[in-house]
């Protein structure tokens, strides 16, 4: 299975792909292909120093990560979705997963979505429509994926409208560190999972706690 | 310290009441006096079978639980709370719990909040401006709060604008089985802790699970 990274040299991007890379063939995207092929360079030396084999692990443009992709990861922030996604195409039939998460920081972080209600369902009305789009990962801290000496011991919703994408989702989910994937429903209850992400954000500033993640119980 | 259970009858108020009977004095709260003597009556029989003793607990008005209280919960769904607060008075300087999630269930559950952002939104702006509102305990479900067999291993968190009074809240949190407090921030902050409620029934109804709980970590 191939998966191709939108934004993949991001903070959330890098560690998705050193997280990934083991299990699949990763094209990490990114606007400027060389920083992409350095990235990759950079990733495939830090996970043989750990002595971790990978498969496929390529740099090329954001529009090349798509086309080649199975699956297509959006690890880009909130702010630069909409200018980004104008300018790509070819996500027809692809399974395109959201982590992202529409917040704003003022004295403390606020969920904001955009008037479609969430980051999935805007994503949903800017691609075609036979793109399958599921949100997840939103909860996983930049610094969290990168720590790969750290095992990943969170819980995971998944929303989405496409059952049999949900389930290629969850299984990606559930084959990563000790992540455990959940089912939450279609991509309409998407909101609630994006507005995790600044709670948590919060429960980390008010408790001066780091990455803060959670588990279902 | 004396804490007054507003619809301590209910669902949720009935276990709320149980659990903190051993540690604090409960005043039970209802519509229907008799009704609340008849609750504690039971209570402190399934309390004693247990062989746990409890302070003071009796049963009451609403009006009169608000009255003697240095603590009020709201232990009242969020569709009934304009209707029970127009009713009553006495909220001057006390403490105010909201443990109220605005929800509806459509084909999944979603957080339908009022125009004011948020149940204890809405609470601050009914109730007097000397009182002293925190949102606590919003995630833990009605069955759990009963099971007295079980601990209650879960995160709440906690938001408020005063912050002693939310010091109190996470204190009476912490007094709890294994309930962890968390400051969740002020209590603008508290639309996304009432959104965990609907998001997980939703991963409990997608995952055939029972009252799911959360962990922060």
């Amino acid at each position: 299975m191939k998966i191709g990274i939108v934004g993949g040299t991001g903070d959330i991007g890098e560690g998705i792909a050193m997280r990934l890379a083991p299990l699949y063939d990763i094209i990490v995207g990114s606007r400027d292909e060389v920083r992409a092929k350095e990235s990759c360079t950079c990733s495939i030396a830090a996970l043989k120093n750990r002595g971790t084999s990978c498969r496929s692990f390529t740099g090329a443009t954001n529009q090349d990560a798509i086309c080649c992709a199975d699956i297509v990861i959006l690890a880009v922030p909130f702010r630069n979705v909409i200018t980004t996604l104008e300018t790509l195409s070819c996500f027809e039939d692809k399974i395109v997963i959201s982590p992202v998460n529409p917040m704003e920081k003022r004295d403390h972080f606020m969920f904001v979505p955009p008037e479609d209600g969430s980051a999935a369902l805007m994503i949903r009305r800017l691609l075609p429509k036979e793109a399958r789009i599921c949100s997840a990962f939103n909860t996983i801290a930049a610094n969290k994926w990168k720590a790969l000496n750290e095992e990943l011991s969170y819980s995971v919703p998944v929303c989405g409208d496409d059952e049999e994408a949900k389930r290629m989702v969850m299984g990606i989910v559930n084959s990563v560190s000790k992540l455990q994937g959940f089912d939450a429903g279609p991509l309409a209850a998407s909101s609630m999972v994006e507005a995790l992400t600044p709670l948590l954000l919060n429960i980390a500033r008010y408790n001066k706690m780091r990455d803060v993640g959670i588990q279902f119980m």
